[in-house]
């Protein structure tokens, strides 16, 4: 693989793409770091969901290139007392508001550092309690990129806002799980691993009291049926083929599924 | 012009950009080609919509520097016996299914080989019945960017699946085509190729057995008028200015439009 | 800093996402200059909104790196006799109609020099009545980040087409503005500058007759409560914590604020 004489820079906001605000935080990263590969992950999180920036944060994550250094910005307490945070993680970067919205990709790094950012030479000249996105995580993440110590950034911390996911309940046998995420095809991605079913073992799959055929993948579905598969993310979901599965269910986030063997 | 030290590679896609898909692409691309340009075309093909994105992939292709690698992903077969293909054609290189979706850019080239995906050296590790897009496509693209040649990828094969766009209709004087496309205006894009009204012959257009004016720019157009003009594309397009020719009328895919000598 | 080896070239249009005329101007860029690191400003302006795609403009343009080439294209004229301009102002370079859409970041420059662009050598060899954002003004944007002197492409003019946004007026105490624009969190950022209120001394600002009370961060808000504070632009905005104040409010585009010294 060749050396990554551009590093990737991977922005994930509830920022809309509509306004200047994302634009913002890439000339920001450009004027530290011109030649930094900025990636948009998504900037249509909804605003001030912490939880679905979580979720989308960790999905993306793994696949990126190692030394990606991340940036979140789902930040409903900018500019008050909440802390703004930089961490390694493993063979990541990750800078953002210490709010639950790293709390997953920090949970499941192996080896982590972690700073609360102090130190305002890498920051801009000027900050506002408004923006600081663009004043503080945005240049943060461009002198990362370009090789600063993580150390430099400000002190030290061994605690961060972790993010509780709904955990799965056993209920005899069966594991209940439920909705975490809407895609954009109206798949229902749920909170249960596919090993559950990825086994073989027959399984049985419910979904509002009703069963839920398992298939292995989106086409097998018969016209409107509502079918169960492996996603690609590593979760059970529920899906429609051609159709969607949350506009003919309206479907809600922490709706219960269920796994039993059968 | 300056050596393609970076190497381009398209995105068109169904994924949306709210979510995750498009960054795993991504991701994925720039771990085996950290220097490539990657460059969206869209993500905004309505889902499992194959003709629509045809001929988005169409009317982008031509514009791009030659070597660029296209991908191209509206899959409703993934994970069935579906193909995946790449392809050269002419100077460009493209990767998708084998289900339509290349079936304009691919009619058009002078010089076409074509492999199926059939090498999982070139693929991730472990692939997925649900996002051969990140599994498969993105990387095979990647390593197409980095100079790995077609023929390594898989076998060739002669054929491809076609993508029939409804054809021209000659009755008497008049030469009869139909809306393909609506763009983000409002415009209404129809198959009659704007050499039928170029040469300035007079010619008149109808659309719902009304005559509608042929003009030669957007702002031409009266308050509210319906006008013809030349599109970007090289098709005729309906259009009113600084409005919306499609809410106006509430136009759908496939109506007619004909152009005739008068 | 680095050596600007990847010319920045910003992009800011009305021609939404979901189609390929985005796509077609990264890619005559990166025809002729494909080393250029391409960013969205926006395409999501709403069609032919002259000021909104100005006031973006100039609220993203000044955070970018020197050197910039910036390509606007909010264009209803394209096609008639309206000139295209391109100019460097300060340190950053401009391309676009003469329409408004620069009146904004012309207007703040300290040394101007503006061309009108006349030269076909630096446009497309075959060029459009309907898209000359593709035809001619990518082009040359491409050639501005390649080093072609501004003189080389058209001849120098002296006056460019202003933009005037809603002056502020004064009424004894108070001094009255307006509602500029609606970010995507439903903030309502008005043409008072931050100036106004951020001495601290006290001061009331109205919205239909309501006081507003002024904090300096989002989350200083109440369950609800509309507040004013010093948005990241240097102007005065209205927002509701965690909520819309466009929503809330059904807030229109130059209704009126108030500040007054209390």
């Amino acid at each position: 693989m060749a050396r990554l004489a551009t590093p990737t820079i991977a922005l994930l906001t509830d920022f809309g793409t509509a306004g200047w605000y994302v634009a913002c935080l890439k000339a920001v990263i450009l004027r530290i770091c011109p030649q930094a590969h900025v990636v948009d992950i998504s900037h249509e999180i909804p605003p001030q969901d912490i939880p679905v920036g979580a979720l989308t944060l960790a999905a993306a994550a793994s696949w990126f290139p190692a030394k990606t250094v991340f940036v979140g910005v789902v930040d409903p307490g900018v500019g008050t007392s909440r802390r703004l945070l930089a961490a390694q993680a493993d063979a990541y970067r990750f800078v953002g508001p210490d709010n639950g919205l790293l709390g997953l990709v920090l949970a499941r790094a192996k080896r982590l550092s972690l700073v609360h950012l102090t130190n305002p030479r890498y920051w801009l000249p000027e900050t506002s309690q408004t923006f600081q996105g663009r004043d503080i995580m945005a240049p943060v993440a461009a002198h990362l990129a370009r090789g600063c110590p993580l150390r430099r950034l400000g002190v030290p911390v061994n605690r961060y806002q972790s993010l509780r996911l709904p955990p799965l309940q056993r209920e005899g046998k069966s594991i209940r799980g439920c909705i975490l995420y809407t895609d954009s095809f109206g798949n229902l991605i749920t909170n249960l691993p596919v090993s559950l079913v990825a086994d073989h073992a027959p399984v049985q799959v419910r979904y509002r009291r009703m069963p839920v055929r398992v298939v292995s993948s989106y086409a097998e579905g018969r016209d409107g049926e509502l079918v169960a598969l492996c996603g690609s993310s590593g979760y059970l979901e529920l899906a429609i083929r051609n159709g969607s599965a949350a506009w003919r269910y309206q479907a809600r986030r922490d709706e219960p599924v269920s796994v039993s063997r059968s």
